[in-house]
């Protein structure tokens, strides 16, 4: 079997439970793909070998040889030393300057590139997404917490040192909420799904005649992101006041961002950005009104991300420059 | 009479009452300045001439021909062009699309840089200053307003479009302060020389008998940046929560930008930085305890700028790099 592309990408996401690897053509588009567990009791170098190993057999079921792969580009979550390739922290997996790069590359002897799943996640939506062609993007991904990822002049920018291009820890409100990081009132602590549910939940137990608590069962166990939003689009007042303020949180800082970058394009991600238009159109409301300079600088459109469940491979993948 | 460098730069500094003009040598230190008034209701293009004669002039004066000037940098308040030369928008000297380096090099066939005054400080500052040597740093001034730099590989960062970099408009508190800008909340509507003062003539005026209200003279008139912290440093109860509140706003900004672009030092420009320790330490002490991933990350040093009132000169010449 041989096939039908000249030149492929190998695109491996590695996250805690499992790891990813996708073959793309040079459009970014997957055109093979596996999936196996992390085990990340394992010692890592058993990790790398499972994943190496995969990803050759993957390319051989599909009629590649190594001498077709342009590259192996690897998203992992924590802190990451692209230029050396390697793991340096991640809590995730239980990584400490793990080698990732030289360990790979004895079973993939091509170029292999690394960096954190957020940049990943980033430059994917710029290579084939919601930011594709444009040379300055900002991406924020609204889960457990807020991750960001920014791109400048078509590259992952990576700040001076780890630690930075942390989007989700900048200030925000200040109602005092501790944030993971240690600080208080990060953009993390309003604008992550997980303080909007924890919001939503604190006023559906005070509310018991809300919409929102009858959207989620009478029960917080049942409490998602979606919930509060379904709530406010059926007219619900709890919902109404949880979102506006979500909203109103999420605005600050994704203005901060255009205020400092002014990129083409700020692309969010997340569980949350299925809600589409009814988070986006009054954010980008919020920017209009607010962002430096009005209507005389150059406005960033907010859009959501489109590589959906493909994120982590086209993202990883996209490390790869064809 | 001959110059006794092979190889000069003229610097300029456009501001809304005078031009600075200076020559710096090979290691920007100045060898000759004069200024002019800038009497900004003629036409730019006298406006330029005057400036570009004047230049001449200094240079001939100093024993330097134009052969010798490997070029010309210009920083100039308000919204740049700097691909193209152009003064976009300035309100302070009322210029609109003014193609500054275009008009400039009627009077001076060099190479003309043009950028942003605060971008030239903070560039200034790595050249010559208290950023020597990084390839990444954040600029702050603390003036009438909050304005910034951002250099990153020894390259000023200009962000996608014109309304970017602005580090004076980022969210901080929620006093719903309302900013210059328009929004509600910035950085500057806390953390520069005008909210201090502000805020110690609300102060003062509340406490007469406070060392505060004595350090003034019993006048408000007399309020400047200086006085909370003299009346902090002698133990008056109003003058340090005056400094406390300050500083707290200051350095949540400023871990901002370090959690972003997380650079190797942090230069505090403007009448503020006076301050010294006083303003440093205190700073240099939260972003420890407070910036993304503590003593995991590197943290940035808070340091004063050390251009002082050859900033402006320095900072443009600073365009031209040797």
């Amino acid at each position: 079997m041989t096939g039908k592309e000249s030149k492929v990408i190998v695109g491996i996401d590695l996250g805690g439970t499992s790891i990813k690897i996708g073959i793309v053509n040079m459009t970014y588009e997957i055109i093979a793909q596996t999936s196996i567990s992390t085990n990340a009791v394992r010692p890592y170098e058993e990790v790398i070998e499972d994943m190496g190993k995969t990803a050759v057999k993957l390319l051989a079921e599909n009629g590649y040889d190594l001498g077709q792969c342009l590259g192996v580009g690897v998203g992992s979550p924590g802190t990451v030393d692209s230029e050396n390739g390697m793991v340096l922290y991640s809590n995730n997996i239980c990584w400490d300057h793990v080698p990732l790069a030289d360990e790979l590359s004895k079973y993939l002897p091509v170029p292999i590139y690394l960096n954190n799943d957020a940049n990943c996640a980033a430059l994917g939506e710029v290579v084939k997404g919601a930011a594709k062609g444009c040379q300055n993007a900002a991406f924020l991904t609204l889960g457990t917490g807020v991750g960001g990822g920014i791109i400048i002049n078509g590259k992952i920018f990576e700040g001076g040192y780890p630690g930075g291009v942390e989007l989700g820890h900048i200030t925000n409100g200040s109602e005092g909420r501790k944030c993971t990081c240690g600080r208080y009132d990060c953009l993390e602590t309003y604008a992550s799904a997980t303080a909007l549910i924890n919001d939503a939940k604190s006023m559906a137990a005070q509310h018991p005649e809300s919409e929102l608590w009858e959207l989620c069962g009478h029960s917080l166990d049942n409490m998602n992101a979606k919930v509060p939003f379904d709530a406010a689009q059926a007219g619900d007042a709890c919902g109404k006041i949880l979102i506006e303020n979500y909203l109103r949180h999420l605005a600050d800082g994704i203005i901060d961002i255009a205020n400092i970058f002014r990129p083409d394009v700020i692309v969010l991600g997340g569980g949350v950005c299925a809600q589409g238009a009814n988070l986006t159109d009054p954010l980008n409301s919020y920017l209009e009104e607010n962002c430096f300079g009005g209507s005389v600088s150059y406005i960033p459109r907010v859009v959501t991300a489109q590589n959906g469940n493909d994120a982590g491979i086209i993202g990883a993948a996209s490390l790869v420059q064809v």
